[in-house]
Parts: C-alpha cells; sequence; structure tokens
C-alpha cells in the first residue's frame, strides 16, 4: 500500500512517515498524534469457521493497535468501519458479535471507540483506525537503526501461526495454548512505550513474521544483520517463528546499554525480558541467520 | 453504526459525540481533533458500471470530509483503506485508479493522505478515516438547534441524485450536468468554517436526503421544524431533492442575524448564498413541509 500511495500521491501530497507503521500528523494547539489503519477481510486475514465473530472484531483492534505500539505510542481513540455480509448488515449477529469483540478489545487497550461506520457488502471486512500518541516525544520509525545496535524481540514467535495450524488440524486446546494466541493476540503497547523511552534506534511489529518485518526495517534504515539466535514460541516451529505473522512481538534495534536498562524497566513493569537475536551490521546486503543467508519470506529449509 | 456502537460498547467506552457526524478527540500537548470515517462499497453506495474507478475514490473521500465540513472542521489528514477483489489487489488497475481518484481528491480538498492498507476482497470497498481541526473553537454540533433558529441549506439538492437517474438512464451530459454532481461531488469544507465562525447553532451534511437529515438534526436537538421552501437543483425532482443523498450540502440553523451575517462572509469568500428553508419550532413532533407532515424518508407524494 505504501508504494501504492507513494506512486499515485507522489506530487504535491505529503508522504513523509508512509514508510512506518504509523504516520506522524502535527495538530495546531501544539501536540502530535500518529495514526494508523488496517483492514481484516473474513476468507484472507482470517477465517470465521476458525474463530468467531468477536475473535474477527478483536484482532482487527489489535493489529491496528501493534501499528502505534511499534512506534512507542499510546492509544488516543479507535475509529471501526465495519462492512457485513448483506443478510447480516445493521443489526445483524455477525455485526454484532464483531463490535463485541471490537469492545473487548478497546477495553483491554484502554482505547476509546470513538465512531464507526457501517455497510453492507459481500464479505466481512473490518477496517480499524487508530490515533495515538507519544505525548510530545519522537515516535520509534523503522529507518534508525545503525551498525552495532544489538536486535531483540520483545518474546518467542510463532504463536499464530502455530495456533492456526493447530486449529485446522482441530488439535488447538479449547482455551489458552496456540489457538488462543491466533484468535486473541495482544499489541504490545506497554512494551512499545518502555521500549521508546528506553532509547530504542528503530522499530517494527511482527505482522507478517519475523523474517519479512525485520527485513524491512534494514531496508528502511539501510543496514544488514547478523541472528544468531531465533527465539521459537513452545509448540510452534521454526518455520512459523520466522514466517508467522500476527504475532504482534516487536522488533527493535539499540545499543547493548539500553537493551539492559530496557530489560530492568520491563522487570520493573513485571513483563517479559526481551530476547536478543543478533547485532545490527553495515553492509546493507548482509541479511544472516547464522552462516546463511535469510530469505524476506521466512524461512525456506536452507539450514539442516 | 451509531447505535450499533452505542450499544456494544455502551459501559466502560466513551460514547460522547457520536451522535455527530466527526468524534473530538483531546490530545495531550495541546488541540484537538476531529475524526470520521466512511466506507465506500461497489454495489451499495457506488455502481462501476456508473463511474470510473478514479470516481469511486473521489467520492469515498469527499464523503468522509462532508463529515469534517458538518462540523465546521477543516482537514488535516486521510487514510485510506482499500480492499479490491482478488485479480485486482495490491498493484491492479482497479486500485490504481481508486487511488488516483483519491488522490485528485486529496489534492482539491487540500488534504494529504498519510497512511493506508491494501487487502484483497471479494468486492471494492473503499474506507477513508479524515482527521481535522476546528483550530481550538468548538465544533458544530448537530445537537444545537433552538426555537426560533433559521435552517438554511447551502445549495440547492438533488443534485446527485438526480445524476444518478440520468447516468442509469444513460441521458447525462458527457461533462458537467447532474452526471458530474453524482460521481465528483464536493464537501462544502469552506462554506463549513464560515457557517461555524459565523455561529451557527447546529449543523449536518446532506448525505443521506435533505428530510431524513434534517430529521436527524430535529431529533439530535429534541426539536421540531416547519419547512416553508425546498430548493431544487435544475434538472432534478423535488423528491430528488428531498430523498436524494450525497448532494453533500450543508444544513444549518442560526439567529436570522448571524445568518445575514453568513450571506455576507459568503458572497466576500466568492461563496453561493444559503438558501433558508424554514424555521425550528419548540415541539419535537412538529415536522412540516407546508402544511403536511414532511416523512424521514423523503419525499412519498402526499403534497398535490
Amino acid at each position: 500500500m505504501v508504494e501504492l500511495i507513494r506512486r499515485t500521491l507522489g506530487g504535491g501530497i505529503e508522504t513523509a512517515g508512509l514508510r512506518d507503521d504509523a504516520a506522524s500528523v502535527a495538530v495546531p494547539g501544539g501536540g502530535s498524534i500518529v495514526v494508523s489503519v488496517d483492514s481484516v477481510v473474513d476468507g484472507v486475514h482470517v477465517d470465521l469457521a476458525l474463530c468467531s465473530a468477536a475473535d474477527v472484531g478483536w484482532k482487527a483492534v489489535m493489529g491496528a493497535l501493534s501499528d502505534l505500539a511499534a512506534m512507542g505510542a499510546r492509544p488516543l481513540a479507535a475509529l471501526v468501519a465495519l462492512c457485513a455480509p448483506e443478510s447480516e448488515s445493521g443489526d445483524g449477529a455477525l455485526a454484532l458479535g464483531v463490535m463485541a469483540g471490537v469492545a473487548e478489545a478497546a477495553t483491554a487497550a484502554g482505547c476509546p471507540v470513538v465512531g464507526g461506520d457501517v455497510s453492507s457488502s459481500g464479505r466481512l471486512v473490518v477496517t480499524v483506525t487508530v490515533i495515538g500518541t507519544t505525548d510530545g516525544e519522537t515516535p520509534v520509525a523503522r529507518s534508525g537503526a545503525v551498525a552495532g545496535d544489538v536486535i531483540l524481540v520483545s518474546g518467542p514467535c510463532g504463536r499464530s501461526a502455530g495456533g492456526l495450524r493447530q486449529l485446522r488440524a482441530g488439535t488447538a486446546p479449547g482455551t489458552g495454548g496456540l489457538g488462543a494466541a491466533y484468535r486473541r493476540p495482544v499489541a504490545r503497547l506497554a512494551e512499545g512505550l518502555l521500549i521508546r523511552q528506553s532509547g530504542a534506534h528503530a522499530m517494527i511489529d511482527v505482522s507478517d513474521g519475523l523474517s519479512l518485518d525485520l527485513h524491512r526495517l534494514a531496508d528502511a534504515s539501510d543496514v544488514g544483520f547478523h541472528l544468531t539466535h531465533i527465539p521459537i514460541a513452545e509448540g510452534a516451529t521454526l518455520e512459523e517463528a520466522l514466517g508467522g505473522g500476527e504475532d504482534y512481538e516487536l522488533v527493535m534495534t539499540m545499543t547493548a546499554v539500553d537493551a539492559r536498562r530496557l530489560t530492568e524497566r520491563l522487570a520493573q513493569a513485571g513483563l517479559a525480558a526481551p530476547l536478543r537475536i543478533g547485532l545490527i551490521t553495515g553492509d546493507k546486503n548482509e541479511r544472516q541467520l547464522g552462516d546463511h543467508e535469510l530469505e524476506r519470506q521466512g524461512w525456506q529449509h536452507h539450514i539442516g
């Protein structure tokens, strides 16, 4: 989308910030906001056979909020545009179910839903716009990584992808386990704030897979990386950890000193320690996992 | 949607402002924003057989911006979520066409597009979120009308509905005429600012028809109205003027003195004079057009 916007809006229209998860907008009167939009489409991003309407609403809100987390922003408000199949439009059970999940996620994240729009459509589409703030501080961009930075991730990866596999196979435990990670992912908002406050140089959320999102961070920063460790969630596979999206873990780069400070701050807040996975290097063509090149799309059985 | 949100989010979540076209959000560090979201769905709000992909993009942006106009706000930024049929997703011609129209409308309105999202979907859905400001002044709500206010509309109505009729019949002139009003409606942003600055008590944009939107304003204000005049656009019918949406004319109520001041300000800005159509009354059950009750859904052949 970023490229599509850039190409069609190129001249005359503000495109700064389009590379990041969320864009910054100055507000007359002094403040500024960061904003982002995300759509969840039934049959593309979610499968109503594997999760409830409320799960879809929850996932749509958390997916959008994760873009704020990746900037180190806290949410101020959300708007929800709901397109539901004709028979379900308006006050139908599907729409009500989605909105119940939206409400649960918004409450969990402390983000008021201040507006919305409902339409009929052939397929369920839930579009969530989120507005956040960094309280006068500079948001963390994807583009700030520098050679020598350590690379950390906020937690082990592959839970959502593993959950989807279990749900498809019918082997997901009823509650908890990896199925819940797929149906009810949680944006790392508290972690994102502390990461920004600890001086992170660059950050991105894992929405399309640790590998692809790390490549994006390196592309935006014009650097390379050398990974030495991939933290795999219990029950997930290496493939899922590298290629599975929607975990909404945060990947960040910072000095080793700041990383230690971040670990302390997270512990004080009762949050898990970030996991060090590698180093940023100055050669933008170096994209290594151990001795092998890391493909953009994740794990392709090159090692072993 | 407002009722859907209210019902599902009722407790715990901020619902103030949900009755209005756009919601206000306070921004840390000073200032506040007004925000709104609108979706345009092919086959529901638009028909790609009657207008181009670029027209759909234009209409989606202007429809959302009209909500800002109705608050007396000026635009700061827009975000666009585009769902296009599988074969057209991403870099397809349909998506590019829509974005070209988005860019044209955004440029015409002076509203930068700062972010977006693109997905595949069974049907074209364009969701536009707009963020605006009233520069520290109070936005104009729907709910402020008081008995004795004059009711004005920013221009004659029914152009978009008449244009749709002409396009369906194949009788719309190639350019200009009512077809253009359907394909390229214009949000009355400049008018909305001057209306707010002239002390309007209440305002709403005509997105669903003069009749229905005026009823909504009266409902929100707990008042009645007595209309004496319906300004019908040239080439449109009375039915289209009362029941046709998407003209994006603005309906406002204010004192007669302020209405004269507004007319002068609009003239100074080179904009058309507002048209006086009736009076606000204190009896909320009085919803009159001449000697007859005005139905919510517009004109139902009760007179004549």
